[in-house]
């Protein structure tokens, strides 16, 4: 095995910046060393990261690559979108297998796994989205947690009668994977109510995108929230995960909860941290169906209430434990266009797997975040969250050797003409971040150097995952 | 300068405990090393660290050695304290240099600096006490701060007349801090209302001294906490550290100011985590003089109410981000001696320094808390909270090599009989500690190895701070 | 008509307990007089009320005469249940008209007025239950607002395929309230989670009636609580009346709602200020069947919890205005029987329209309400809320003649061998309460005169009601 | 004595609107008579108050008439201010007997009593400012509360060297109070910190009216309420009423502390619903002086902070319970000047004990408060927290007759060429208030009559008064 000797960069871990040297020996950290220290070391090639940052590649515990929804597919397939995360220093995944009512969980993992083997840049791990909890699908709970590496089930709140547990279904959910130790994760918004003002605007002829977002207040996410948060404590103080927080209402839910001990977690996406419900209007006009872009659920929040500062608060103060993207991306053209005349036909999704390091690095740069979080809420606590550490989420002797040099001096553009997602547009086109990918490793090979791309698709390996490492 | 390799043993950081080897070069961590990977490295010394925790040596960043109060002084000096702080594991202490009013500051700092040069065994650093606000006090602060490596100054809103500062006082100096960076401490208890009712206690010939606590109820110490938290707002946001949280109240007001992003910190200490007012009662029984061992402030707090399980879980959410010892030790012989008949002049306070380790890692074999955050809350945050990382508080590439290594199969026996404290009892006497100190090794030197001591008096240096790093 | 004249009594209203004579013309109030102002005036009678209070009628606004459940009847009709109420000094009941899915919603008042006419002792209203929401019933309603007198709505979120609503339909009834002006009602269990715990007891053998309470936490009514005041905020703020709390989280979460001015109210009833879960055990002893005549829902709450004096708080605060009693009896014999071997087949529901004012007169006497409040709670304020005021709750010129006086220094035995209701057993067994109803006056009536009974069945009327008249 | 007859009018109580005729015989309420029933009562004269509303007369529990302070006085003394009152509606006041560190409690009560007998147009009566909570202070207090009708006790946090007692004087004012039954008023404000802005500001040259405002911020007067309200329950629960609240983070602790039950009121004023901090700037333009003429403390919050919607959401909940005035007006031309140049000598204070009455008013023509909220708060609940109710406060046998009769339709403009206080501006110049008052009874004796004044200076009596009566 070939070794390499990362020098002169500045390691970020989740407790400080410090230059260090790292010692990579075939697919994982050999060593970190005080700068110089390992002069006496052979070593096959030696990067220079002299004024950049080294940091644990980034884990992006929310995509869904070619995902099934409404009536088409996230144009981002297993290989496109592993390529895009590569490219943006994401080098582990976790994605959805989708369960539905009647379908036989070890059938549909057995589907995902044809869809993923072979096909990714990067590694890749997957959650299981339980659609219809029943006796066979409780079992199979117990059947993934111990076998298969699969330690987290997403139930949702919303989408009656396509993804929607009831309060029973979730109940069992939880008491269950408060016996094997999972983790619950939830989309939390009311859909039984979204559904019925969804209804109530369109026979009003409310049909513009803008709608979507108007249809689903920040209510409605916060009571599905508490929902759930009550719904663990029921169940034996099951462990929850909330995808997606948008909205200060839910924000402040989870971080009361948390107040208690409780071990109840929550991630944001970048889209609520710099997007607005306004997006919808602004893009193209009035009657424009431009707004479509935007999107996703939970949805934008308008910018004229306190959502995205308080997200900001809520990922210094660990109430929100991560970043990742909900990568879920829908063309304009032939995708998003499903939904002209009746926004709830609109596939619901962006992408964003590529940028989320220099998104979030931006909050560093405006001084909104430290570095050390930065580190932590895009990598070292998603891989703690999911079980995946120390393989994943920390440049350590003998973790993996998944690193990412970092400048932060360069600057990155975003722009659907020079992004490697397969999606026609960019939510976040024209804007200019503090900081850049320039190096990209992965178990030991570099699969981008400057603005070369070296990976191979077929080098991304399923990670099979342990419980929970970051309960309280 | 000679090498030594800790090898088999599990390093335990803050994000988790991984099997990793240590190399120690001279007085600094040189390298780690996946287990193994070390065999090609030239090394003077091998220790076995096989079936233990290799962790930070322990940072106890409040201790009163030799401190004069209530008209005697702490009976450990700065080198029977740092003495018994090595055999426990902490191999940096910050200390308290105290100013009065009309006292120069830096003439206070010279005379900490006197007693404690040359007679320690472990690195110290100082905090400084303001017991005297005023002008001149105000300037020194931006001389500590950028020339002496002070970088928090203590302030009391309890002992009028002695220590305590009124609120214009006290927002000057956070208005002051606000300036140059420096951490505010604050000793939160409303002491002009707590005299009040000591007096009348007094008065109606309540002398014991479980009188000491009852004087000093909760709600006082959460209307402090509450008024620090304010006038630190008002001072520009500075940040706040609340010291020896012992109540659920005041603990609540923290998480609140907590959950709104501000910079407000706190500690614990392990007093209040084991010991209540009860104990001032059953030692010795009725009108024994026993009680007085353990008198200290904030007071313990009864074991009929929660407060004890709230700073375990305090100490989860990180709402309690450290646990010090508060170690100010005075015999009961010829001490507390001096309250006999008037509970007002038992000198307050306890030892401790030798047992924090232990009696938090406790709390880890209970269940109560993981085992990073036993590292984070006795050494990491320690270091980062007062500008000392990552020379301190991490066992990584380039850290003074401060390094315990820790058996969780031992058990420990708490006594006065055998403790290194200078204290003629122990308030744990007789407790049994899952979990004990193997080996501690301080800036590479080997100070404990199992039960012989091999520290010299004159290692231990001042460590000079720079400012916190844990802000948010 | 005949003059009546009430001398020598306290007159006790909502601030205060003042002497005053009151004037009865007919079947109103006709005046309030300074003691011995009346001495002009010509009247058929006096009634010498001296040392005693003299207070506006008893108002219960939850009762459920002959009410169908659970394959029974509830065992008062509404003659025997306003017999009852009437020796007990409640001279107003708001019953429940009952709806089903499917049912058409003018049919069911038509049967309900057909069940109370010509049978009523005291006056009655009805609200409404809606079960099945749809597009007939929803436009009923504001038939019901404007042409019936009918102006609340009562909606579940527990017994689901009963009379649950899902969040959809509650929505949408409370949008056409926030239109009409109706209050909603609503028992708030998130039922679907509790069936849930109720298959899961059942299964596992638990069928005693102790696990009615055990399947039913505190947690599911708070949960529901909050979901019910987000889905009223969400329908513009329409205004809630949240039934039968029992749990200290959820008056916490009615608090809540309550400080930041929404229009949420909340009633409590007796047997959760009397009543224990353990109730159910200590009855007959274990294994006993006895403690079926404990069952209702929402369930009593443990001793071991601070509920009941939290609700007695609440009680002060207004944060619960109402006191009802939920009558709604079922005997032990013949009709709780039917949940033995299976608790969830128990009727629901106890009796208690006879005994409210002495409860709740026994909490004053206790110093846990002051008078006004007694009066408030029990009469003036469900009056108010439920738009029947000044005719009902208070006596005052114009106002129906309603009238009871009670004597403080009275005691009042509980026992079924002595009340009047048409239950075969008492939950308030042996309680022996400070102060007694003397007599009672029904529109000018005299129903009871010390232990005589002089009412007539036919005399109660139907009352239409306004809208509420206790919003904020 | 004479006998007159309102009749035609809708008595207005805390509990509805009534059409209600009341018989006044002497100086008390004779009757309430259904309308038309007093047809066969003799009569010496009849009001017709048709189309009007009939109220209790106004209580205003907070005056300062010829209140000496920072060298100058009040410039209303009892006779200007009581007439002003009296044109107002209100008929009633409780002004403050001053006492300061080292004089005599019972000399200064006489003092006062000499300054208003003989001199008032309207009843009033006295609460003592202890400015010198000393041993001998605290005996008065007993001897005040048992026989001179004296039951409330104000205390200060702010004013340091003028007003202030500190925490201990706080505590065991309020100790004394738990044991004779007072209420302890106070202002809450750190007077020590804010002292300290206010030096701060002054050495940086800003001494434009506007900041005193700016010196005095929210979290301030929000701190003060938190320890008053901690001081009253370490008191033993003392109850607690807080003086012109302004903030609404004041009101939120507030509400709070009412949640847990406790006996903690608050008044709040029609400057804080009205003016704002800004009102400073806009007052003649920059540099300008005319901003003193809204210095009062706590002073006016800005109107880009939701502060005077909370406090009419305050209102409406209860959490404040009485409008007060805290009328100590300055006149501008000689009196205010005091401050050209210097904020901090501005005498703090506005006048507005004259329009009380329409300034609430207003907010029920707004929608912002109802019918029976504006006669609570501004009469009922007055009188009841300070112990003169029924005599004060409600239109009820037996009770003084101060009756104001008010016409909904009328508009009141507001200037100070047309008030009646002894003041040369008006903060409220121009403004048009909905609703007027058309007559004034004060104990039966007409003192306004339309825009006719019929009182007699020498009328109003002392009203010595009893413990609260608003306890919960």
């Amino acid at each position: 095995m070939s070794r390499t000797l990362i020098t002169g960069g500045t390691l970020v871990s989740t407790t400080g910046a410090v230059p260090t040297d790292v010692l990579v020996d075939g697919e994982t950290v050999a060593a970190l060393l005080a700068p110089g220290t390992g002069a006496e070391l052979a070593v096959d090639r030696t990067i220079d990261a002299t004024g950049k940052y080294v940091l644990p590649g980034g884990v992006d515990v929310h995509t869904h690559m070619e995902m099934p929804f409404g009536g088409t597919e996230a144009s981002d397939t297993f290989e496109t979108g592993t390529y895009a995360a590569a490219w943006g220093g994401t080098t582990t995944i976790v994605d959805f297998v989708v369960q539905r009512t009647g379908q036989v969980v070890q059938e549909c993992l057995d589907t995902w796994h044809q869809k993923a083997a072979g096909n990714c840049y990067v590694d890749y791990g997957f959650h299981m989205i339980l659609g219809g909890v029943d006796e066979d699908s409780l079992k199979a709970m117990d059947q993934l947690v111990d076998h298969e590496g699969i330690t987290s089930f997403k139930l949702f709140m919303a989408y009656p009668g396509v993804f929607l547990s009831d309060d029973a279904q979730i109940l069992r959910a939880m008491q269950r994977a408060s016996g094997n130790g999972a983790m619950t994760m939830m989309h939390a918004e009311n859909g039984t109510a979204i559904d019925e003002l969804v209804r109530q605007a369109l026979a009003r002829g409310e049909t513009d995108p803008v709608f979507h977002g108007l249809t689903r207040p920040p209510l409605l996410e916060s009571e599905a929230v508490n929902r759930a948060v009550t719904l663990a404590e029921v169940a034996g103080g099951t462990p929850l995960y909330v995808v997606h927080v948008s909205a200060s209402q839910a924000l402040e839910r989870i971080a009361a909860a948390r107040t208690t001990g409780a071990n109840v977690f929550a991630e944001t996406c970048p889209q609520y941290l710099y997007l607005t419900l306004e997006d919808h209007l602004g893009a193209g006009g009035a009657g424009s169906f431009e707004g479509a872009k935007y999107a996703c659920s939970t949805p934008l929040r308008s910018k004229h209430e306190p959502h995205a500062a308080d997200l900001w608060k809520g990922l210094r103060t660990d109430d929100l434990a991560v970043v990742s993207t909900d990568h879920c991306p829908f063309c304009f053209q032939d995708q998003k266009q499903l939904g002209r005349g009746d926004f709830s036909k609109i596939p619901n999704g962006m992408g964003g797997v590529e940028h989320r390091l220099d998104l979030v690095h931006q909050g560093v740069a405006d001084g909104k975040l430290s570095l050390q979080r930065w580190v932590e809420t895009c990598s070292t606590t998603p891989a703690r969250m999911f079980g995946m550490y120390p393989k994943k989420g920390v440049v350590a002797p003998g973790s993996d050797a998944d690193i990412v040099i970092y400048d932060p001096a360069a600057t990155t553009r975003v722009s659907a003409e020079t992004h490697h997602m397969n999606i026609d547009y960019s939510a976040y086109e024209g804007f200019e971040l503090r900081g850049g990918v320039t190096t990209v490793m992965a178990r030991g090979e570099v699969l981008r150097d400057g603005d070369t791309f070296t990976g191979r698709k077929r080098r991304g390996a399923y990670v099979p995952r342990g419980l929970s490492q970051y309960l309280r």
